[in-house]
C-alpha cells in the first residue's frame, strides 16, 4: 500500500511491521504499555490496521492525506475518537505540499482535502468537528504567512490527539477508584486505546489502575456481531500486559452467577439528559445481570458523548445493520443457512436505573444526576460519587 | 464416503443428497415438513449430516455399523436421543450380516459390535441404555432363531425411534398450549427435531402449534460458542415453514425490553429435583433477561432428563470445553488473538425460581413439583398447568 514499507517480521506467530518504530509501539509518555492507534513521525502518519487484527499486527505509513482518507474508508482506523484525530492529521499532511502566496490560496487548496475526508464516513461526527475545528484555527490565523500556517496545523493535530488523551486519563483517574485489588473487570465491546488517541474510555480506569500498581484482571465479552471485544479488546489489553480472559457473550451471567465478577465498565456511544445510556448490543443485557446479581455497573462516557439535547433513551434513534454481520464472520465465514431472516440492532440503550455511575472526565456520577453537568456553574464536587 | 451416492444437485444453492430418499426428506407419517435426523430404510440407515449443516444438506447411507458408528463418533449425527436410536439402528444393520447357528453365537458376535459403539461417544448415556436395552431385548428372546432376532432387532430399532418421537410430541401437545396467534417464541441452542427421533423438545410446542394451525414466529439466538441456533434451529425452522429470524445472543434483552418476544421455550440436558435446570451456556442469561421483562420461561424436558438423584442445580457438574469452539469458527476462522486465555463454560444452571414451567410428555408442571413426578403413583392432573 506504500511504496516501502518496513519488512515484515514475524513475532510470536503474528506478523509486525513495527521495526521502524520501535517509539510507536511503546510509547513511554503515554504510559508504559499503552497501544496506540496512531502517530504522527517524521511527517508522516502511521497509523495501526485495525481491520487486520488481532491476525496481524501492521501499521501502514501513510505519507500523504489521501492515503489517510483511505485508511479512515477502510476501517483501518475506527473509533469517533480516533478518526477525528486522524482527520486533522491528515489536514497537516496534506498542508506539507500545498505552495501558496497567501491565506486565501492555501484555504482554497485545503478545500478539497476537507471535502475528500467529510465524504469517507458521512455519518461520523468527529471528522465533521475536526474540520470545523480546523477551519476556525485557520480562520484565527489568517495572518500569519503559509509556511507557519503548515507548521501550526501539525501543532494543532497534535493538540487534538493530546486533549483526548488528557480526557481518557481524567476518564481513568476518576474511574480506578472503583478497581479493586483481586477485583475481575467485565467490559463489553472495545471502548479502548484503539478507538481513541490513547487510554481509551472503559478501558482507561483499567490502564490507569495498573499504573497505581492494583492487581485485578479483565473479562472481556467477544461482542457479537463485529466481535470487537475478542479481535480488538483482548488484543490491546494483552499489550497492556493487563491480565484478560475471553468469553462468549452467553459466558456473562453464568460468571457472575458464581461470583466470578466484581464490577463491569463499559463504554457508550451517547449519554441523554436522564442517564439513559446507548451502546453496542449487549450492554443492556450485561446491565440488567449485573443488577440481578448486585454487582456495579460503571459507563465511561466522555463530555462529548453526552446529548443533552436528548431527553431519554426512547428517543435515541437505533442502527439496524446488514444481516451479513450475523450469517458470516469476517464476510467470508457464513454460519447460518441461506436465506435466512436475520434481525441486527447494532445498539441498545440501558435505562439509567441499571447504571451504578457514569464516569466522566469531570468525575464519576450518578446517571441522574448527568442532567446537572449540562451547566457549566454546576458545582461538581457536591455531586460527584467517591467510593 | 460411501461406494455408490447418490448424484449431488444444487437447490436453493444448498448441495442436496435427497433425490433417492423422497419420503425421507418429507416424511408425511410423523408431521408434514419435520426433519428428521436418521431413518431405517430398505436395510440401510440413512443419516443426515448435521455437521455440514447449514452450508450442505448431505444425507449419508450406511450400509454397515462402522459406517453409523462413525457417523456418531464424527457427530454427524449428535443430540442424546439421536445417537441412542442411531446406535440401535447400528446394531439392527450389524445383526444382517451376521451368521450363527444359535443365539449364543449371535451374542458372542454382536459383542464387537456393542463394544464399538460404547466406544464412539464414551460420555454418552444414550448409547450405553441403547446397548444395554438391547441386550435385555435379546436375552429375553433367547429361544427364537437367529432369523427371527435379526428381524426382530429392527422392529426394536424402529420402536426406540417411534418412543422417542411419541415422548416428543407428547411434549409438543402440552407445550402448545402455551402458544397463541400473533406470538413470537424465543429459543436458544437446538433442543429441535435433529437432536432427536422428531419434533425435538423445545420445538415440539413450536411444531404442533403449527399443525394446530396456530400463526406464529420464532427467534433463534445464534448460541455462541457452537452456533447450533444459527447452524441448525434457524435451518430446522426453515425446512418447516415455521418463520425464524436469527439474532445474535446479544441481542434477545433488547427485543424483549422492545416488547417483541411474548415467551421462550428451551431444552435441557439434565433438570434436577428441585426444578433447577441445566442447559447450553446463555440459557440462565435468557431466563434472567425474561423474569425482568415479565416473559414467561418455559423448558421442554423429557421424563429422561430429569434427574431426581440431584438435590438442587448447584451440584451438577458444568463441562468446560476446548479454548478453540470461542478462538475459532469451524474449527478454522479464528477471530481472537493468539495465546488469548478463554473460558468456556458450556451449560449454565437456571433456578427453579426463573422458570415458569418444565413441559414434559407427562404434563406441564412448575418447578417445585417436578419432586413429585418422582413417585409414579401421583396423581398429575392436580399438579399439571393448564393455561
Amino acid at each position: 500500500m506504500t511504496g516501502e514499507e518496513p519488512a515484515l517480521s514475524e513475532s510470536k506467530g503474528v506478523l509486525q511491521r513495527t521495526a521502524a518504530y520501535g517509539l510507536f509501539t511503546k510509547p513511554s509518555s503515554f504510559g508504559e504499555n499503552m497501544v496506540k492507534t496512531i502517530e504522527w513521525l517524521d511527517d508522516k502518519v502511521i497509523m495501526l490496521d485495525q481491520s487486520r487484527l488481532p491476525l496481524e499486527v501492521v501499521y501502514i505509513e501513510c505519507r500523504d492525506y489521501l492515503m489517510v482518507a483511505e485508511g479512515i474508508k477502510k476501517l483501518w482506523i475506527r473509533g469517533a475518537p480516533a478518526i477525528g484525530i486522524a482527520a486533522a492529521m491528515a489536514i497537516a499532511l496534506a498542508a506539507q505540499e500545498i505552495e501558496a502566496v497567501d491565506h486565501e490560496g492555501f484555504m482554497g487548496k485545503l478545500e478539497p482535502v476537507f471535502t475528500t475526508l467529510t465524504a469517507t464516513r458521512p455519518t461520523a461526527v468527529n471528522i465533521q468537528w475536526a474540520v470545523a475545528r480546523i477551519r476556525a484555527f485557520l480562520k484565527a490565523r489568517r495572518h500569519e504567512p503559509v509556511a507557519t500556517l503548515r507548521k501550526l496545523l501539525i501543532e494543532e493535530a497534535l493538540e487534538i490527539l493530546k486533549e483526548d488523551i488528557e480526557v481518557n486519563k481524567a476518564i481513568g483517574r476518576w474511574g480506578a477508584q472503583f478497581i479493586h485489588d483481586g477485583d475481575t473487570v467485565l467490559t463489553h465491546c472495545n471502548a479502548g486505546s484503539l478507538a481513541t488517541g490513547g487510554y481509551g474510555t472503559a478501558t482507561a480506569p483499567m490502564l490507569i489502575a495498573k499504573e497505581q500498581g492494583k492487581k485485578f484482571q479483565v473479562i472481556a465479552d467477544e461482542t457479537r456481531p463485529v466481535l470487537q471485544g475478542a479481535r480488538l479488546t483482548a488484543w490491546e489489553l494483552m499489550q497492556a500486559d493487563i491480565p484478560v480472559t475471553l468469553i462468549t457473550d452467553n459466558s456473562a451471567g453464568a460468571l457472575m452467577q458464581r461470583g466470578e465478577i466484581s464490577l463491569a465498565i463499559v463504554g457508550t456511544d451517547r449519554t441523554v439528559l436522564n442517564g439513559d445510556v446507548a451502546n453496542k448490543i449487549g450492554t443492556y443485557s450485561v446491565a440488567v445481570l449485573c443488577r440481578e446479581h448486585g454487582i456495579p455497573f460503571y459507563v465511561a462516557a466522555p463530555m462529548s458523548s453526552i446529548d443533552f439535547s436528548i431527553a431519554c433513551g426512547d428517543l435515541i434513534p437505533i442502527e439496524e445493520r446488514s444481516a451479513d454481520e450475523v450469517t458470516h464472520i469476517f464476510g467470508s465465514c457464513r454460519i447460518a443457512p441461506e436465506g435466512v431472516k436475520v434481525r441486527n440492532l447494532a445498539f441498545d440503550v440501558t435505562p439509567a436505573k441499571f447504571v451504578t455511575a457514569i464516569i466522566t472526565e469531570k468525575g464519576a456520577f450518578r446517571p441522574r444526576d448527568i442532567k446537572k453537568l449540562a451547566d457549566d456553574q454546576a458545582s461538581l464536587e457536591k455531586i460527584r460519587i467517591r467510593e
